[in-house]
């Protein structure tokens, strides 16, 4: 069984860290709260989100699973607005899920979760360098390497974060020290990264007052961040393209 | 011989709600003000407008039929602001309309009023249920029903509103109790109509206060509303499509 | 040499005062500020804008000039917050333009300037009428009289300063009299101008509080606005349409 309340803007921007990745996703449910692990179609990056049942005014669930197509969600909960609070219910014999706003009930059926994408393992990585760092000051050095590459270098030199986009003629370069940033924990690292994936999280990025990244040198990145007033953790890992030149 | 001064918004507003069925429209003089009767060109919805000459600044017409495009009209009232005031005058010998705005005028030519469909009749219906309900709450029933069909029921049960539409997989159900309501005359009524016609309605009832709806049974609805302050009144009578399955 | 700091926005209205006309042009610098002369491509509109030091929050130039592609810099200028600081560095040997913002520096590869159109030579014209207008009056007249028409007359008949446009059936007037001007200095004359060119101009026209136009009878039209809080000045030029019938 699952029936819980929560704000419409917590479930807005949780459905929204994974539909960054995923157009449909299998959610898990504990007595806990709710979690999903995918991987995007490509192979290229994983995202882990976790949901507390702490982010829902109320919340009962037995364990299961919903696989939820992530589109239309995202549709339905555009009728919302942003104050209002969103029951969602399963309806077991049905296999559908009910979700209520200010006295309008959307039944929307439910995936077969067997159809969907295994769920990845989630790799333990050892990233010897750590940033942490505003949200908007990722999403604008994205936005702005868009505009000379499609890819863009992140890294750490010394004490300088660095994210570095080189393009036929011009060169998108942003250099942050330690008080410009939030914290950073040095190693020389750098790696290769594809701007289509970052571009598709940096809406989310930007929302975030807070990313943890994790980096090695041609390694994967991990990308962390809080949502639901903190009762929510999405983590994303994102492969490094390996330059050949 | 025609000549008024109105505020932009309630020209505005009163063009939207012609508009919303018909491209080009007869507009009926009076010394008491100006009406409208039209019918969409697949005879399925029609409008009555009607806007009493407290509605302007002044207002001085002889009894006369204006033949508006109201395509034309609407991107000429784009030019003005909120806070403007609007002179029409109508040039009898050019056969054209003048609409003054702070020192432009915009001369429009004027259709030939036996150019455009005859003024429908008005049928009198007997309807047993009345609602009347804030407009944002149909508008966002409308909106909800069209993700899932092209169709939605509209109807009362006991003392229940409902507004309800079926798609292949997915359903949207609207119920209101009468003190969600502003007011309800029960009948046991229930009737389907197209969301093509409710949706293009939609946008001038998301405006208005309040809405006043009245159904039958497998009969057509009439939903009524007032805009320039009062002084003016929108009815729409929209036909049913009779279930065939 | 050249390394300068400037507010955004009044970077921003410097390079859309120019790319109005030109993709292209090259700016040339002074000790004492920015220039540039530039006519598009149909040799019919001339741009000439001045961007004195003062302009700037710190300024230091040698004489040279730079090629400059302006869709690439409005595109990297949209990154910019309205109250960040500009700093643009000239990287002589790479012959490159670095331009930086919090933190983020865009290296933009530089136009070899023999390969932009040669600078017009500025004609001196004799036109007798001059108008002091509010920009938004001549923005609002555009855009009415484009409802209409793809040429616009401008003239001053007595005391009137008048904007016409005459489409096959419908027809755009605006006329302003002394007192609703800022300023008139009458004379007979009337010329036809080419919308597309006014409407191009209109969105910088709408934002300056003061356009002084200079007018001749079938003559080209000379239009003056301030901008970068009166440090910049840009005056176009647009030829008339003569008519043949």
């Amino acid at each position: 069984m699952f029936k819980a309340v929560i704000g419409a803007e917590k479930l807005k921007d949780s459905i929204e860290a994974v539909s960054t990745l995923v157009d449909e996703a299998k959610f898990k449910l504990t007595p806990e709260g709710i979690s999903v692990r995918a991987v995007d179609p490509a192979n290229v990056a994983m995202v882990s989100f976790d949901l507390s049942k702490d982010a829902f005014d109320s919340f009962d669930a037995t364990d299961g699973e919903l696989g939820i197509d992530l589109t239309k969600l995202n549709g339905i909960m555009e009728m919302a607005d942003k104050d209002d609070n969103i029951e969602l219910e399963l309806d077991e014999t049905a296999h559908k899920l009910v979700v209520r706003m200010r006295g309008l009930a959307y039944t929307m059926s439910l995936l077969d979760p067997s159809s969907i994408r295994k769920e990845p393992k989630v790799p333990t990585l050892d990233l010897p360098a750590r940033i942490v760092i505003r949200g908007e000051d990722i999403k604008r050095a994205i936005k702005a390497a868009e505009k000379v590459s499609d890819y863009m270098s992140i890294g750490v030199k010394g004490d300088i974060f660095f994210m570095e986009a080189e393009g036929d003629t011009d060169r998108v370069l942003v250099q942050m020290t330690k008080d410009q940033l939030i914290d950073i924990q040095p190693a020389e690292v750098k790696s290769l990264y594809s701007l289509d994936y970052l571009s598709d999280m940096s809406k989310i990025i930007g929302k975030a007052g807070e990313i943890t990244i994790d980096l090695g040198k041609d390694y994967p990145l991990k990308l962390r961040l809080k949502l639901a007033e903190g009762h929510g953790e999405v983590s994303y890992m994102l492969a490094p393209r390996v330059e050949s030149e």
